[in-house]
């Protein structure tokens, strides 16, 4: 049996904006490929009835599967469930259920239901209403023959539970026993792409190998996919991992959607070391990094984000001397930052990050970007210097991901050493 | 003259992954609306040959305008080069001119050229070779007839400058004097979506209404789009934009790429005020958000991450009695919070911020998401609450933006008694 393919449609006019990225349709990728459809094509359309319905037309004469999200929404500008009935050549009814649904969530909140919300209810004749937990525009499935048409609805937290639950199951039924095709993306740190290329030639040739790598801001990621049926494809993708793992060593340090920060949060707690942050250029950042690790109170017991000279020294104990002497950015600042935060804190470690963000305040000597980061423990403390020269969140960004980089093979090092 | 169409083909097997935002394409249409050219598709495909080739084959088939991105690295994934002499039906040749550039600027930096540099310089033949100043792989444009086919490296950074400088002006060219359409988009914060509606229930008739609702987290954006020669065009959509400036008043914190944070830094500066911030649930993200905008140092002095409650105590100067009291999320300990950050850094402003964030954390009286947020200045302190439903990071997220919208509406109020 040929494994059905898939077309992905993503509806709304602010998906033709350069501020929106189209999340959904990445989503629907990941799971469609996670369980042997392939995607053929990925389209994005705008709010246009008209154009949805071609768009729709189209895909329906090329794949077995269209799945759709967006515009199901409750304002004039979603035009969805328009383009459905049009191209299932169906009228669209009031759903009473649905209705009810949507008056009793208002209700619950205790808001008065604009009118507009009703429009949620209206749906293509025939068509098999998917209740919606978390929102008030249900999906809808119509299945036709052998081909399936799904859509749903545009805000992730509403899409994914409706796709999971309610689409999954009637796909895997479709794709019967084929062949499962599964991703693993080994992320690094700490080496340059082509390095990563280089420690891991052999196995990149060929049309079509099973390993690409993709750089990131201050990582590389390496990702293989395999196909198979059942456990075979998890114990191919267990190989790669240690192939890679054994290529890389330590600058791998997570798998698939680990990050950086939560690596660290790994480490801090198998070493039972606590940690505290002093920002300058990065304003935050970091913190906010480390804090979007759940419990990260365990291990991260302050930052601060001196951002005047005045902070420095009250809150960490810079003296000034050495402000005058080096300037606000140099070594010598980052290593004060770094012993300062972390005696005031009272935490093992401290990392103190101070540096020229631009675009402005760059000189000759001092250009923008430059940056030193600081580590210190009760030993004592090291540094090191960069040079980004990105714009002033790529510089922050980059400052962030080479201070948890530090602290990242501190973390290696010592618990080497134990 | 009919304004040509374009497709934007994006390439790149990582962009088949829920990782990758297709950032590029998303540039590449407004740039291209921008000049009147409509977007008729957006297609990704990833790093095959033999389906780079057809996708490509599509395009040319049905539009004027081919534009590419991706695929163009040194790697042996890249695969966009083979596919580009595949349609053209052009075999590939080595241009010395780009083999040299790429020698020489590996040479600039004193690292050794790896051999897979060189497959860059490979290009189909009668392509025209597009210099990339800010990186190896050059672009390349080819045009037979009436029709234009483009590639460009997938990294931003090269692919931006690209595109403005060598393509932009073939595009005009073609595009002749055709209307340009033009977006604008009206920034609100402060009201739900179903208010901004309700607010302009009128503007949103028809099958084509000109503007369009997104709601983002914690904002509203308003897009209108207008049509026309010239002028004509600007003038319309600044009749558009005080139209929904005095429907929606106070509300507007901006337009097109303007954020918040940057509101904020203008109204700080307007009114002559600085301010410091003292986080406990946010992490870091409100200092980081305010950061972002250059030459924030003028009016931000510092921020305290109050992760834990001696940090608190010691930092903030928040009292253990009423931590004890009233627990560590409280008003009480948020107006503490504002009002200590505000004394220790000795600014006009001060804003607190203590919430349970989640997954962990929460208790019946005080669950998950349950935020209280406090601005103190030399008069007093005010404080309110919020619930959020999100996830850890979303909970973060609102947090800061209902943080940074109450130092707006104080900043608003503020300078309009002057």
């Amino acid at each position: 049996m040929k494994a059905p393919n898939a077309e992905i449609v993503s509806i709304g006019t602010e998906l033709l904006q350069a501020a929106s990225a189209d999340t959904n349709s990445l989503y629907l990728v990941e799971q469609l490929q996670g369980i042997g459809i392939e995607i053929s094509y990925r389209t994005v359309v705008g709010d246009d009835r008209r154009r949805i319905h071609q768009v729709l037309q189209e895909a329906l004469d090329r794949a077995d599967v269209v799945v759709v999200t967006g515009g199901l929404g409750p304002t004039q500008d979603d035009r969805t469930r328009d383009a459905l009935a049009d191209v299932s050549g169906r009228r669209l009814v009031l759903h009473s259920k649905t209705l009810k649904g949507i008056e009793e969530r208002f209700a619950r909140r205790a808001v008065a239901m604009p009118e507009a919300a009703k429009r949620q209810a209206w749906v293509p004749e025939g068509f098999v209403v998917l209740d919606n937990r978390h929102g008030t525009a249900p999906g809808l499935l119509w299945e036709e023959g052998e081909r399936l048409l799904v859509a749903l609805p545009g805000p992730p937290r509403e899409m994914h539970p409706l796709f999971v639950e309610q689409v999954l199951p009637v796909l895997l039924r479709m794709a019967g026993n084929g062949q499962r095709i599964r991703a693993r993306t080994v992320k690094v740190c700490g080496l340059f792409e082509s390095q990563v290329e280089e420690r891991m030639k052999e196995l990149l040739h060929g049309d079509h190998p099973p390993v690409s790598l993709l750089a990131r801001p201050g990582e590389v990621h390496v990702r293989v996919t395999a196909a198979g049926r059942g456990e075979e494809v998890e114990s191919q993708l267990q190989l790669w991992e240690e192939k890679l793992r054994n290529l890389l060593g330590e600058a791998v340090f997570g798998v698939d959607e680990e990050r950086l920060e939560e690596a660290i949060g790994w480490l801090l707690r198998r070493a039972g070391k606590t940690v505290a942050i002093a920002e300058s250029c990065t304003g935050g950042l970091i913190c906010h990094r480390i804090t979007n690790v759940p419990s990260s109170s365990d291990y991260f017991k302050r930052g601060i984000v001196s951002y005047s000279n005045r902070a420095k020294e009250d809150l960490l104990g810079v003296p000034f001397s050495v402000i005058e002497r080096h300037g606000a950015v140099s070594p010598e600042v980052a290593v004060a930052m770094a012993a300062g935060v972390r005696r005031v804190a009272g935490t093992d470690l401290g990392v103190g990050v101070t540096g020229i963000a631009g675009p402005g305040g760059g000189s000759e000597t001092k250009p923008v970007g430059l940056t030193f980061i600081a580590l210190a423990d009760a030993q004592g403390e090291e540094w090191c210097e960069h040079r980004f020269r990105f714009d002033r969140e790529g510089n922050k960004l980059w400052a962030s991901q080479m201070a948890l980089e530090m602290l990242r093979r501190y973390l290696l090092k010592i618990s080497g050493q134990d």
